[in-house]
């Protein structure tokens, strides 16, 4: 370690030109930091980026502290330097990293053309600048999780070092093999976890629950996980639950290390493991970690870029790529070795463009190996196309309102709820649909604010729409947001029409319980599924037609009278039905020599796996819980 | 532990007649052990069976050491009681455990009708008897072994209860699965290893060494079998290199548990392990370990005769069957929980009736899975019969003896010299080949003496032939033991027609290189392959007809000229060929439901998984190292 971090020295010396004054160097997580006294004599990007490629690094420069201004003095002069059009909404100083971070809703014009701005800021201030986008909607959640990130900057930033150090060790193994034991989802879905490992590295992928049976964890006691700590990292590929409910146990257990993951993803799992415990509080179920080790599993994350090629082992190299099934949804590319193996996983994916994300990325640099999500991999699995499936629901609504019906619309806060406020939005726009009021009940409203704060993570039409036209459909004001239960009574009791998206998904809990109560005996009302019921659900008893059903009500069981128009319009999931997931291997630029199938019912994992292997001729397997699959 | 133990004494009260004295109960390796101040007083076998069998445990009733008689007057009895026909060779006790070792030639006659004399003595002296059988032929290894064991029995004492207490510890885990760990020997001949783990126990299969490439040694250091101290048991299916060559490294490398295996599989590794490092030794390569890790190993040891079913951790029994393959080799069969799933591992096994042992055991009690050697797996790998083999063999050493030649015969020192020795000694003695000297040099007398050891490991006609004829084949007056240079070279220069049976079996060392150089060159000569020549060895040259070969003499390199007969008899091999191993999973009388293919090469693996599938449509698989499958 040290006499690797010796010759980079030497690399820097020679890169950087005379003039800078390089104090030290030293790895923080994954990336080389570079503290330089005059760090004004190092704004050309260039040289930097030169050297990040030569060193096949990550490369930040830093100030050194002693060349800082005064926190109220940097914080005159920015204001000073930036346009007032970038309208700064919030600017605080991270004196451990020597950052100052600039929130603003135009975070561009803060950073000015090709940087120039940004670098003036820095020039001036000493202070290395972070530009962040003010969010269109504040989101509770974001703001919290930034402020407790600076709160604990200090043992993050030993924690980082002690990561960083990890990742550069010196390999002792001189083997070479790539093995990936299945320790949960496979041919089952939720608690989906996965172990990668070589001679030198074990990663954890995903580390779910099962949300219907908290007890069925992932197999986390087996010998290839333990110790704990001996893991380099945990990546996830996206924040459901069934990928990453059981995360903060890690830590409960004595893992003590990075959580890799796209920002978005950290933001909603924070939000959705938070929930999580809020639910099995009100259930009286004991959740198996309270919300201290949520907070202990964010002090660890480390977030990633899609596109970012990162070192996080010694011999390991994690890039995220878009997998277009969630906000911050990826796919996880391991490059192992010195172009010894490439394995992906992608998480759950949809290989179709949806009205918020692009469809799954194909372009892999090499890959020799896949593990894929198997959900709708069955003979039958065939589903609508998206337009068709946008068509009935408009169609369904348009009905109910004209005869002075309300919708209401079960769905889950992050994915589909989003996908069908678009859609809304638009018709309303475009005119197809009846202006109404749509209410936003339980963590939607919350969820679609983390969405607004990471247009990027959007696709390029969404983006275009909101940076170009200025149209951000989340933000309509048609959109009500539904906070408290006596707004819920008024919503419900107003006798004009109007669409109400409401949680849970499966009518298993959440606001869309009172709603569905109230609507459920006046035949004007619709209530429409765009999302899969699990058999045993309320949800899916209604859907099959059901005429009475059984309520909880304050833990006695009453008896709902289904008279409202009960419809499905499938088509909105958020995973690639069977074609897609037969096109997606077709598509690959880089054809795997191995392919695995999990997360999916048994009998959809085999079928799948078989089909693969009799199409492309690909050696295919559908591997049980607990087992080890070598692929080189 | 504790209370299982009282929860026993008091089972042991409810069984044992009033009168016995039970002094204390404790567990000794997988056995329970009753100490008794008046052991005459249980000479009625059968309460103890009894309680055996509702315990399912295996029960030993010992003397409390103050109720025995000194040693010499004890002797003095003893010799009194036993008729003078059972000719005692030599007594010795064990104080340790308050038992007194019989060597007597006819151990039947010790024992007496029913086991009246046995008991006899037991109540004359206190001490627990146990009966040895005088070897015919003096073994040197068997007598350091027993003098070994002996000289360390405080020790071994020790080990055994602690051993006893880690076995009956109790279950925390109430999860069923069983999966299998590939750590060496997959798809591949060389280095076998598997791990059996439940949730509660791991048990390693085998340990081997591929001895012709010694750094590539089990994947030991991977988790699943680290840390080495916290597996339950290893079992040794048999003694060759491949299977047991490593098991000393494993007491390097933490390890202080049990190792399970047949007595003759015991007394064999040790000689095989021994002459490995003096192999070694000779070659100046570095041996993995030294001799005192062989005896480390063999403090370690518990043997277990074929049948006897034996708890070897919290849920896992072990049950040795013949495997037919070499003396004491082994069928490990574990049964798993109670009833929950039971696996067999084959070792190398022979689906056929050879002069020595009876073919592979198929009556299981119940079988779920098999994990199976596959060595000649491949579609063509059938061989001629027995009786055809051995008939050509009988052939090409008639006409050679009839020119006055001299036939060299290549082996290894285990298995099928002693294969050949009972063929020829049989032909001798019904004059279908004339009689003459066979010279037996290297190890392989040393290992025939091991195989007189233990007559109830040989098949029922040698039994039969032994017992009831008094017909030892191996103590035929025409095999003549070799043991020195000058004897050699009397053999070598004696003009008279003979026979060599020499290691090693592929000419890439041993005595038979010297018998080669002087022999080669006199074309009434004869040189005959019994087994398999490796691509690369002087043997494989040979037998190809190379007329002039490249010969290591004392570091140079000279050309031997061969115009000796070359012949090669297929036919001879302890392996199942294609057609028995396909039959063997026909005729277990429990149909498994899956079937793994090991130990061969990659090719005759995956053939023979895939016949076995097409044929009875078992799922079968072909796994590589370091693969892990679940079994349920
Ligand atoms: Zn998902
Ligand atoms: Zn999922
Ligand atoms: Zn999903
Ligand atoms: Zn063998
Ligand atoms: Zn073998």
């Amino acid at each position: 370690m040290t006499k690797y971090l010796d010759e980079i020295r030497e690399k820097v010396k020679e890169y950087l030109p005379p003039k800078v004054r390089v104090k030290s160097i030293e790895f923080e997580g994954p990336q080389l930091v570079i503290y330089v006294e005059n760090p004004q004599e190092l704004a050309e990007v260039d040289i930097v980026k030169k050297l990040a490629k030569d060193l096949r690094k990550r490369i930040i420069i830093r100030a050194d502290p002693k060349s800082l201004k005064p926190p109220e003095k940097a914080r005159q002069i920015i204001m000073q330097i930036v346009p007032e059009d970038a309208r700064i909404s919030n600017i605080f100083f991270d004196e451990e990293n020597g950052e100052v971070i600039i929130e603003a809703e135009k975070p561009g014009v803060v950073i000015g053309k090709q940087g120039s701005t940004f670098r003036e800021i820095m020039r001036a201030v000493g202070w290395s600048p972070r530009v962040v986008r003010t969010p269109p909607i504040k989101s509770k959640i974001i703001d919290n999780i930034r402020n407790y990130l600076l709160s604990v900057r200090e043992e993050r930033s030993e924690i980082l070092k002690r990561i960083g150090e990890r990742i550069h060790r010196t390999s002792l193994i001189d083997e070479k093999w790539v093995r990936v034991t299945f320790l949960g989802g496979s041919r089952e879905v939720g608690r989906s976890c996965y172990l990668l490992q070589t001679p030198e590295s074990r990663i954890l992928i995903d580390c779910g629950v099962n949300v219907s049976n908290l007890s069925s964890t992932p197999y986390l006691y087996v010998p290839e996980v333990q110790p704990l700590d001996a893991l380099d990292a945990v990546v996830i590929t996206h924040a459901h639950l069934d990928h990453c409910g059981l995360v903060p146990l890690l830590y409960k257990f004595g893992y003590r290390g990075p959580i890799y993951l796209t920002p978005p993803t950290r933001d909603l799992m924070v939000l959705l493991q938070l929930d999580f415990l809020e639910v099995a509080g009100r259930e009286g179920t004991n959740p198996p970690y309270s919300s201290n080790l949520i907070r202990e599993a964010l002090k660890h994350t480390i977030t990633l870029d899609y596109g970012v090629v990162t070192d996080i082992s010694p011999d390991v190299r994690l890039t995220f790529y878009n997998a277009g099934h969630i906000l911050g949804s990826a796919i996880a590319h391991f490059h192992i070795g010195e172009g010894h193996y490439n394995i992906a996983f992608t998480g759950d994916f949809k290989f179709e463009k949806t009205r918020l994300f692009d469809r799954a990325a194909t372009n892999f640099p090499r890959l020799e190996a896949l593990v894929m999500e198997a959900t709708y991999g069955g003979p039958n699995d065939f589903q609508p196309s998206r337009k068709e499936a946008e068509e009935r629901l408009i169609e369904v609504i348009n009905r109910t309102l004209d005869r002075g019906g309300k919708v209401l619309i079960p769905t889950f806060a992050v994915g589909r709820s989003q996908e069908v406020m678009i859609v809304l939005e638009e018709a309303m726009r475009e005119k197809r649909l009846r202006e109404t009021y749509v209410y936003l009940d339980g963590m939607i409203y919350e969820a679609t604010a983390i969405h607004t704060a990471y247009p990027e993570y959007l696709n390029a039409q969404l983006r275009d729409l909101i940076f170009y036209h200025g149209i951000n459909p989340f933000i309509s004001e048609n959109f009500v947001r539904v906070d408290s239960s006596s707004k819920r009574e008024e919503v419900i009791s107003d006798p004009s029409p109007s669409i109400i998206i409401a949680t849970s998904g499966m009518l298993n809990g959440g606001p869309v319980m009172e709603y569905f109560r109230h609507l459920a005996e006046d035949e004007r009302n619709t209530i429409v599924f765009v999302g899969y019921q699990a058999e045993g659900t309320l949800g899916r008893k209604i859907q099959k037609g059901w005429k009475e059903v059984p309520f909880p009500v304050d833990g006695r069981r009453e008896v709902v009278e289904v008279k409202m128009e009960v419809e499905t319009v499938d088509g909105f999931s958020g995973h690639s039905d069977r074609k897609q997931l037969m096109n997606y291997i077709r598509y690959l630029n880089s054809k795997p020599e191995k392919v695995a199938t999990v997360h999916g019912d048994e009998s959809k994992c085999i079928d799948l796996a078989s089909s693969i292997y009799k199409t492309y001729r690909i050696e295919t397997r559908a591997p049980m819980n607990l087992e080890t699959i070598r692929f080189v």
